[in-house]
């Protein structure tokens, strides 16, 4: 029997799929679930999204230019130039997802062995990325009790080597809500432009920053032109995480061109899908208004019950739709599986997303979970109530 | 200034991205150009496709499970009984194309440096999935005076070293419209289990077959499961290029538990183009004895016009909708340029991709081009006379 490779073998397993069947489980003796662990926003998709689907008169499902349809890069840099960030279509090349661009990105400027810098806790799939790249993630730690802030320059400069070719970071961040301020962004760049490194930017949150604080993009910060990359994603902000639709910009041809390579390999990204992204573009600023609306209420409900729990530490998210929890628990796993399998408050329980696989330092993290308040405020309420219920009998 | 990676600068470029100045530069000057060039056919995609993503009632454009909804990979499976190879749905990873079916397969049996065997001709993307997952391409070559039979045994077991860890063969073959017969499949059999290797077979154009010859699939041969990978899309099969939906088929379970990994990462494939791929499950049969009785005709006028032109080789296809043709030139690169840029009959010239990108063996198939018969017959019959015309003129 042939053998699977190294790269196979080290592949991280999602830290939600491991609980799958427990939730099954739940499921099978007729629980209910409060789903805290997931990114599928709740949200309505714009109703302009759906339809473009409906009315286009294709007869064919062709292809599309692999760095996407003219069409509609023109009008992501029109939706940029809103945000005022001035690029044009030459520096945007439409992906298969935020995932997509982050593939294209790290292969366009590491080789095998490099390593990029990336503040911790962060999204568990850049595990994913790095070893299917080949790349290793050096981790900067930021603390909860920090509320997760930028760490000290000095502790990246500590970290850099002649291997060291990008910086990533997720603003506003999954999984902390973390929103890096002007001041955090220009400090990174300092560092990359000392160090001549690529700064990654993961902006798939950016309309969601929260009690008035307007999020800083790394394209904004001049001078940045040669380091700065984008990644961005309709999934999120048009609450379309199955159309696969995301973007990787920058203002560096020779990163436009590589990346390009990678595009024309695969073709093309979905052409349906784009017609949907395009035409969400249009959607009214009324909908995002609602949509911040509706998450700063849940994320005021949400914090201020989990401030009840004692023992229990939260940092407030400034954006997305995440915060990191710190429970008075050895093992968030445990914790996790047991909440599924053998506990309930009336027959309900909940799925949170236990915080190890959000680190890539050993061992850190382990008392931490993710959540996601992508549920109305009552479920919300019900599930802090069920957590709160759940840490007074837990035994780990 | 940061620099790209190695990596990055060894992608290759499509082969016909090169052209594309050319050709807009002759649209400029008002020329008609019959696109020889492409893969995407003309033909309409089925109605009960486009329509299933009009009738459609979601209210959000959700993830689907990372290795495709339960539904469509059931269907799936039974399309497959259909076709005499018995498999369900845990054997079945969908992925956004056959595109991301191979990138998965090369990362779930390769290791950086590993090597993996490829009968050349072969399509050009293995070169960029290849350089992507860090691999490198063993070509054995294939002869258009074999009309690019299998090579001997002997010829594929020379090149094994202990790095080998796949063979992959593309049947029916693009560019070469070769279509392997049990018994080559066998020879292959027999090879991957004697030295332990995975045999990966690009099985997209399968309903192409002509000449009533049947398709046979690695998946059909006995004693093979550990062994064999089906990469498929929907792509040609249903017209539906832009869909970007395929699977990667296996009965082996630990190269499906690690593709999982890496579809896990990427989060889910297109939902949009599932729901459409999963309505073209339905397609009737006479959809395709339509389709497979034009390309057929396509054929036979194609290669019996440029069978009249002096000089010129050619290898009869017995399936997808390419050949590859041999022209008394030096260099299609430069011939490929010089029809676009300074050749036309009556304002009408013709755009062909050269076959030296379908090569990893340096300066082999110089002299070749391939050709997509997907036009419709009387201008594939203006589009050979244009070529015919031009090979009186052209001096290299």
């Amino acid at each position: 029997m042939p053998n699977i490779s190294n790269k196979g073998l080290s592949m991280p397993q999602s830290p939600i799929r491991k609980l799958v069947p427990y939730a099954e489980l739940a499921y099978s003796k007729g629980k209910t679930v409060y789903h805290l662990n997931i990114g599928q926003p709740d949200i309505k998709t714009p109703q302009i999204a759906m339809d473009a689907v409906k009315v286009h008169s294709l007869d064919i499902l062709a292809y599309t230019r692999s760095e996407g349809s003219d069409e509609y890069r023109t009008k992501i840099a029109n939706y940029y130039s809103k945000h005022d960030i001035n690029i044009t279509k030459h520096d945007i090349i439409v992906t298969t997802g935020g995932s997509e661009a982050l593939l294209f990105a790290f292969g366009s400027v590491m080789d095998t062995d490099d390593e990029i810098i990336i503040p911790e806790p962060f999204y568990a799939n850049y595990n994913g990325f790095s070893t299917a790249s080949g790349v290793k993630i050096v981790p900067v730690i930021s603390k909860i009790e920090d509320n997760f802030a930028l760490p000290p320059i000095e502790e990246f400069e500590k970290l850099i080597t002649p291997k060291t070719k990008a910086i990533l970071i997720c603003n506003p961040g999954n999984p902390t809500g973390y929103l890096y301020s002007k001041e955090e962004i220009k400090k990174l760049a300092a560092i990359v432009k000392k160090h001549d490194l690529f700064l990654i930017a993961d902006e798939v949150y950016r309309e969601f920053a929260y009690d008035g604080i307007k999020h800083y993009s790394i394209l904004q910060e001049e001078g940045l032109d040669e380091h700065a990359i984008v990644i961005d994603s309709v999934s999120k902000r048009y609450s379309m995480c199955g159309a696969r639709i995301g973007c990787l910009v920058s203002r560096n041809k020779a990163v436009i061109a590589t990346a390009l390579k990678f595009a024309q390999a695969r073709l093309s990204p979905p052409t349906l899908a784009q017609i949907a992204s395009e035409a969400a573009l249009d959607t009214p600023q009324s909908y995002f208004d609602d949509v911040i609306n509706e998450y700063v209420k849940r994320r005021n409900t949400l914090i201020s019950e989990l401030k009840k729990i004692e023992g229990l530490k939260v940092a407030t998210p400034k954006g997305a739709f995440y915060c990191i929890v710190e429970l008075p628990v050895k093992n968030s796993d445990d914790f996790a599986q047991w909440l599924l399998e053998s506990f309930d408050v009336n027959g309900e329980t909940v799925m949170v997303a236990p915080a190890g696989g959000f680190y890539s330092s050993p061992g850190v993290g382990l008392n931490q979970i993710r959540i996601a308040y992508v549920l109305k405020e009552e479920s919300l309420i019900k599930a802090v109530h069920i957590l709160k219920e759940a840490l007074k009998v837990y035994q780990d």
